[in-house]
């Protein structure tokens, strides 16, 4: 069985592992969004991408939800003490792959490239791709400004009310290698749950992307990122209120309109209608079995 | 009282601090080696500038000798466990500095201006001034090839005979702005004792730096970096013979013929003949009240 994900930060990479759980070694590819790198101190973040790789490598800390288990911030703060800045949390373990994929990425090599060694160095057997190697760089415009979408999340700590996203660099972004290939070839294509605005619209924004999902529709089924009309965490429900006038799965579904097959949501919030099949379970994934057991109910969906 | 110091690495960081804590606030410039920088995991580390700004600020390792007090070393750690090369010891705290410097070289600016920034964060009134802006590469000729400095001295453990020096770029390399004013107006100018090879010889390989010193052979004095006729450490002894023919007074005051009108030699080392003035003391900074008591007996040697 031939599964592809398309996935953002925490959500995506929880449901990522948990699909690698249940799945043979090799059958999952993750898709994952490049529109919230960020250059940090000289060096090139992808802090989806990592959050995918340091989940399905185990190295992922549960607790704070982002970035490495065991984590310290020496170098940020020596870095502040000389006049850096200081305001995206780099930790010591973490800047060790941002030093690697920057020097690679600085000699040339593209993201899929270089994310293809950093998971064959992390010994996985999942094929972990970026949209695109591209520049695609997702900004927020907001009643106070647009802003790229790092300096509104973390800077400003996603106060601002969201009025749309901007994917600058979309029109000229191509597939990675191997993207297309992997949604078009899986016998599921799983949008993990994710923020649709912030996570999976940049994916789908890279040339041919959208329509290869449209074809894949049937085999598509996405997870919906609320729970009781909540996001679990971050402002995914405000700006769903805000852009699409409601919290309820037909809401989440209108975010997905002609791409899938069906949308999962939590028992939370059902009963509910929607133009799209849903599915009920559990989808809190508060620990690893939860992943792997909403996993299951994805896969099944789409069977 | 203007005083300029001409300084490699732990040798000459010691020294620079001694006359620091002897001279008043801002009456010091340090001019350090930039022959054996390196690029390391995309960064630009440089190791005797580096040595000079934490000792000057009371950051250094003094019982290591080089790098940070309180060091460790995860990101190099996450780096190798990645794929990225792990053979040049880059600390975290050490990190957080070729983080702000790289990034500002990458934006423009030129190395003096991020090492005066940098000298001023930490609050520095002691100027350090890089020998030059541009790129001066120190390799090593040996018996076994030519290496760059670090690869010779780090990853071969400078394990192998030194035939030669060779300082790329040091036809095309400028002194820094103010290298030349400082050596200029100074009313001594004091050669560390750092290794007069590695680190003494590319700083007056750069253009006019040489002429500039003979002009002021009289107010400048040379500390030995032997004791004994032994090098406190690293391998300037092997390459003294070798290259010199001997370990005396006589043999370090030739690395510095025409430009020194004395040399301090350690009271383990005489007495001794040589064709300049010769001024004994104990030249084993094992303390920072010896590095003062030091530099108060160069200060007096040029007065």
């Amino acid at each position: 069985m031939r599964v592809a994900c398309l996935s953002g930060g925490v959500g995506g990479a929880k449901l990522a592992c948990g699909l690698q759980d249940v799945l043979a070694p090799g059958e999952l590819t993750v898709i994952g969004n490049v529109g919230d790198d960020v250059e940090v101190l000289g060096l090139h973040v992808a802090p989806d991408l990592d959050s995918v790789l340091y989940a399905l490598a185990g190295l992922n800390d549960e607790e704070r939800g982002w970035g490495r288990a065991g984590e310290t911030w020496r170098a940020l703060e020596a870095a502040r003490h000389w006049g850096g800045e200081g305001w995206f949390m780099l930790g010591d373990l973490d800047l060790g792959l941002h030093l690697v994929r920057t020097q690679a990425l600085r000699t040339g090599d593209p993201l899929s490239a270089v994310t293809a060694r950093l998971a064959e160095a992390a010994g996985l057997a999942t094929l972990v791709l970026p949209a695109t190697d591209d520049p695609l760089r997702t900004s927020v415009v907001t009643p106070g400004g647009t802003f790229p979408f790092q300096e509104w999340f973390v800077a400003r700590r996603h106060e601002d009310e969201v009025d749309a996203m901007v994917f600058a660099g979309a029109d000229a972004a191509r597939p990675a290698p191997g993207v297309l290939e992997a949604i078009r070839d899986a016998d599921a294509l799983v949008v993990a749950p994710s923020n649709p605005y912030t996570s999976i619209h940049p994916i789908l924004a890279v040339d041919g992307l959208r329509e290869t999902v449209v074809a894949r529709r049937e085999r598509t089924v996405a997870v919906s990122p609320l729970v009781g009309g909540r996001a679990v965490k971050g402002p995914l429900d405000r700006m769903l209120m805000r852009m699409s006038g409601g919290t309820s799965p037909a809401h989440v579904a209108r975010c997905y309109e002609g791409l899938i097959g069906a949308l999962v949501i939590d028992r939370a919030d059902a009963p509910a209608e929607s133009d799209v099949p849903l599915v009920v379970t559990d989808t809190l994934m508060t620990d690893r079995d939860a992943g792997r057991r909403l996993a299951e109910v994805v896969l099944e969906a789409v069977a």
